[in-house]
């Protein structure tokens, strides 16, 4: 996408040998600023301190730190230990798993200088791949869109409701929620987002916002707390979210407070649709989602919150008692009985196990070996 | 309730003449700092800037408002003049009306010096009835509590989730929702207490937060978006929240996302309960409450947040991007089929007309006639 008239990727190759550059994502909206990694640390760094998140991105993220890694230490040890380091950053997204299992995979075969190449290349395949995934996503998705607009019959605003951001900065371009809204507006299909903040790290106030703001999609700022009423009084059509886990059943799990704007969906009657990629797709859970770990964050984004203070600085305000403790899971799960559908690269399917198998059908066969 | 030792009430008679102190709860958690009211003007200004709120509580600095205004001028204008004032200040509560025309009614008949002692005399029988209404409400939600604590069987602590403050601030005493919590943890029920953080105001965790602080009780800070998921774990055996206006059918208008907590916690059969005191029910609003105006806040309280600097001074910082807009709707409707049960000051009843008139059978009497 673009900012401020140049074409950005979220991540890309640096112009320097071998190192990557990033945006850095804990500066926006208030500071564009690009970060460059040059070792596996800064790698896992920036994956475990948000500076890149997004399941797609995380994913394409650890491919690159795997090629970082390598270019210092070719070895077998130095290919484990990357995945390693890179695999326990974030438990919960399953992009994450996936990409350095297919690293892992396509390097263990490989030694020396053509493991490196080989390294380079596969990352960048995995960050193109995204890009032409999303985008077919948002293909997919606007078609949706296109029909609400044209089943209201007044020519009026498509309202719709995202949580969190899944929108280009959590992919390498178009992003997954956002790509049927970015597709949509791009062909003058008139929308308007409600923006969830999605504390606690409010990456819809900061980065959502700060993206559709940069490409001209008419958007407002609600706090989390507001979409149920936005849906009981008639204001929002469809609700579209990513995802950093979908299981095998249609469930997802996705930023904390997911499911309860996929309740307000369900009990207002208004469609709940999932954008996502086939990667996240996790294979081995079905129904039973209980053993997907659900990542606890620090307590410090409950109890703090940064923004731009009136010198123009960022910094930091207290917003709790000293002395009161607090929770931080960064996820839940929302079940497949309250997706209307989910929305993945190679069409709309209904959100269960035979929808997903339905346009994934090479893992009927693979049923039962699917690890 | 007592802050460092020493009890307080909300609101109190000041030691000069006529003056009313109120706790000034936009500094809370930061700063502990009494405001004393001299004026209609003050009053007005500190409901609408919320230095006091709750419904509750509202009601009552409504009534001191009206002694202020006519300790200036008794005349009929002045009476007018002050309710219709007081009357504007926020739309969405009904102890607000409630409290200014059970004044108004009491006051038309007299006139002077005469007026103005009855005016002091009512306000502080209304503070007072409302410190008896709540104390009850803890008695008899106190039951429930208990009941979930034996019924367990295990000994173990009642996890109980609250939505914004309906402590003992929001009351001119020991609170609604959060005096079932206190009698029980004085009584030796071991209670621990999930605060929803409560954006965009974070009464939750600046309020409810401290409030528990200051008197012992057990609890956790978090985002508004973490009780679906906390539910959905078995970590919540209870919900318990207050409410703006109740109405006769027994659904209650509440802060923003209360109704998300209600869909969360009916999904997962948790009981949701309702504290609140006689005069927060509309008896002219039944099934239909699309009538009720929402308040919609300023934009500000969504794109700036404020909190305790690292100097220690409480300031601003914003959240989003220049030129993304923000919507603050502050209440939603949670339907009567959400709610489990409402805890009045006369014992607890189904949330439903019939359960009401139940508790309030001189209702039934007036039907037709309740305005």
């Amino acid at each position: 996408m673009r900012v401020g008239g140049r074409h950005y990727r979220t991540i890309q190759r640096a112009s320097d040998a071998g190192a990557i550059d990033i945006i850095d994502q804990t500066r926006l909206p208030h500071r564009f600023e690009i970060l460059r990694l040059e070792t596996l640390e800064q790698t896992a760094t920036a994956i475990r301190d948000m500076q890149v998140r997004g399941a797609p991105l995380i994913g394409a993220t650890a491919a690159y730190g795997v090629c970082l890694a390598l270019r210092e230490d070719a070895s077998d040890d130095a290919l484990r230990r990357a995945c390693d380091t890179l695999g326990a950053t974030r438990p919960t997204g399953i992009n994450l798993l996936w990409a350095l299992k297919r690293m892992k995979t396509a390097l263990s075969a490989l030694e020396g200088e053509e493991r490196v190449r080989r390294a380079y290349e596969l990352a960048d395949e995995i960050a193109d791949e995204d890009v032409s995934i999303c985008e077919a996503i948002g293909r997919h998705g606007m078609a949706i869109i296109q029909n609400i607009h044209e089943g209201r019959g007044d020519g009026g605003t498509v309202n719709i409701l995202t949580h969190c951001n899944a929108g280009w900065l959590a992919t390498v371009d178009w992003g997954t929620a956002l790509a049927p809204v970015y597709k949509a507006h791009d062909a003058g299909i008139p929308v308007h987002v409600w923006v969830d903040e999605t504390r606690p790290r409010n990456q819809g106030a900061s980065l959502t916002a700060w993206e559709l703001l940069s490409h001209g999609v008419d958007h407002t700022v609600i706090v989390d707390n507001a979409g149920g009423h936005l849906m009981q009084t008639g204001k929002v059509d469809m609700v579209v979210t990513g995802t950093d886990r979908t299981t095998a059943g249609g469930g997802v799990f996705n930023k904390i407070g997911t499911y309860l704007k996929a309740l307000a969906a369900h009990d207002n009657e208004i469609p709940f649709y999932v954008g996502l990629p086939g990667p996240t797709i996790d294979w081995e859970v079905g129904d039973d989602a209980t053993g997907v770990p659900i990542e606890e964050r620090p307590s410090k984004e409950v109890t703090e919150i940064s923004g731009r203070d009136p010198d123009g600085s960022i910094s930091s305000v207290r917003l709790t008692p000293d002395g009161s403790g607090a929770a931080n899971p960064a996820f839940d799960f929302t079940p497949a009985r309250l997706v209307t559908g989910l929305i993945t690269e190679r069409g709309v399917c209904e959100a269960s196990g035979e929808g997903l198998l339905s346009l994934y059908p090479e893992r009927r066969a693979m049923d039962g070996d699917v690890k």
